[in-house]
Parts: C-alpha cells; sequence; structure tokens
C-alpha cells in the first residue's frame, strides 16, 4: 500500500530534523529575533518539506502507479486521475 | 507521440491569448505605466503558463506514461523517471 | 528590532499546529499509510508554514522596513536589498 | 510613476524574447512534438516572466516604495499594503 518502504528511515529522519527546526523557531520568536533570520528559517523548514514530499512522490510513482497501470483495470484510472490531483495540489497554480 | 491531441485547438487557443498578454505587456512598459500593474499582468502570465502546463501534463500521465506502463518492458522505467524530473523542474524546489 | 510583536501569540499558536502536524506524518510514516494521504498532510504543512512567513514578513515590511526608510541614511538601503533577497528566497525562482 | 526605467530596454527584449518561445511552443503543439519537450519549453517561459517580475518589483521597491516612505504621509501606507498584496500574488500560497 505504502510505496516508500525503502526510504522509511530516511524520511522520518528528514520530518524529525523539519519538527527540531520547528521549535527552533518558536524559540526564536519568544525571544523577539530579528524578522529575517526568523523568515530564513522558515524558508528552510518549507524547502525540507517540498524535498520530503518529492521523495514520497517519486516512491508513488514508481510503486503503487506503476503497478496499478502494469495490473490494468480500473485502479489504474483511479491512480493517474489521483497523481493528477496531487500534482495540481503542489504546483497550486490554477 | 503526443498526448495533448484532443486539447488541442484549446492549447492553441490559450497560447495565442499569453502572447497577446505578452506584446500588452511591452505596451504598457513602453509607456512607463506603473509597476504594479505591469506587475499584475505577468502574475496573469504566470498562471495561465501554468495552466496550459497542467493540462499537458495531465494528458501526457494520461496517455503516454500509461499506455508505457501498460506495454511493460523497459519504456515504462523511462517514462517514469521522466515524469519525476518533469514534476520536480515545474514544482522546482530544492 | 522584530516587528512582528502584535502577532507573536498567534505566530508560535500556528506554529505549535505545525508541529503536530508533522508529529502525525512521522506516525502514518510509520504505520505504512498510503502514499498520498501522507502528501496531503505534507502539502498542508507547507502551506500553513507560508502563511507563517507571509504574516512576519508584512509585519516586517510595515515595521522593520518602513522605519528604516522613514529615517532616511544608510539603514534604509540595507533594508531594501534585505527584503528583495527575502522575497526572492520565498519565491524560490531563477 | 515606473521606477523601471534603467531597466526598460532589458525588459523590453526579456518580453520579445519570451513571445519567441511562446510562438515556438504554438509551432511545437502544431507538429505534435512531444509531450515532455513542450513542457520543458513552457517551464523556460515561467521561469523567464518570474525573471522579469522580480526585477520589476526590486525596481518598485527601490523606487516608489522607498519615495513613498521617505516622504511621510500615507502614501507610504497604502504602498506598504499595495506591495505586500503584490508578493502574495506572487507567492500564490494560502
Amino acid at each position: 500500500m505504502a510505496s516508500y518502504g525503502e526510504d522509511k528511515q530516511d524520511l522520518l529522519l528528514r520530518l524529525r530534523r523539519i519538527e527540531g527546526q520547528l521549535k527552533g523557531i518558536q524559540r526564536m520568536i519568544e525571544e523577539d529575533r530579528y524578522c529575517v533570520d526568523v523568515l530564513t528559517q522558515i524558508s528552510s523548514v518549507i524547502a525540507a518539506s517540498h524535498k520530503v514530499a518529492t521523495i514520497i512522490l517519486s516512491d508513488h510513482i514508481r510503486g503503487c502507479v506503476r503497478d496499478a497501470l502494469a495490473d490494468g483495470g480500473d485502479g489504474g484510472d483511479r491512480h493517474v486521475e489521483e497523481l493528477i490531483s496531487v500534482i495540481e495540489a503542489f504546483s497550486n497554480k490554477k
């Protein structure tokens, strides 16, 4: 069901690191640190989250989508439409 | 080879409209129009170009990628890797 | 120095909520939950982080940048150049 | 009124080049060229349009916004709020 099995430890490590960055940002705000320094840290959280998403999306296409299409049948159609929705959600442009 | 056959006329119409917007932006700059008004037009060009890309990408997944995977064989792998590169190029995040 | 004083509690609340979402995503991955469900959660973390950045950036322009420019002097130039770099980092396009 | 005076020729050249790329994309679609090759060209149009926007936005901050704030008065407030709207429109995230 989940295609990211091989990347699981790497993904968990990346997510824990992002969680640590978020705690750091909260501390910076409590200490009234300079806006631009806080913004730089948030920018880094966003980039790291995008990286996590890219890994899962790649695994998903290589795994779930590829398997459903190789199977033939309705599962393929459903996966293709779902994939297009996911890509649109991430590109976030109308 | 091209999966966007059914959307061809719609795509050409959209691209001609974007070309018209670009001519309009050049005119605005020649006439020294207010920066923010020019920026609004460029923002609209970018949104319209994203829309064109989304249509072609969706057709590509529904067509070329789906066919290559349904075929089995090496073509599927190549298409999956290529698709992931295209998505990364459009999301443009590291 | 920090222009986000009035939004401090709101920002801290938002960041704690994002931290909670990140913990949830780690749990989902440990439980091998479906890729697209995980991606939807990451997409929500990214949107929420962008919202935090937008609040801080707006406060920064209304506060630090405006004050430095109203003061005249070199501080204004420095703030303007720094602001442009921050905007470029967030738009993340070359 | 327009702050991009010094970059005018550079901006017009860039916009003419984007217009040329758009004509090329229309030709590619008429000739049923491979989806991914078309997508690569659209990606290049979007990047080039972002570059034009970044130049105008930087000039706008260095010019119109800076002048309005240095003047004091209501013009500064209006410019700051307008700038924030423009940045949000370009980052295009909710």
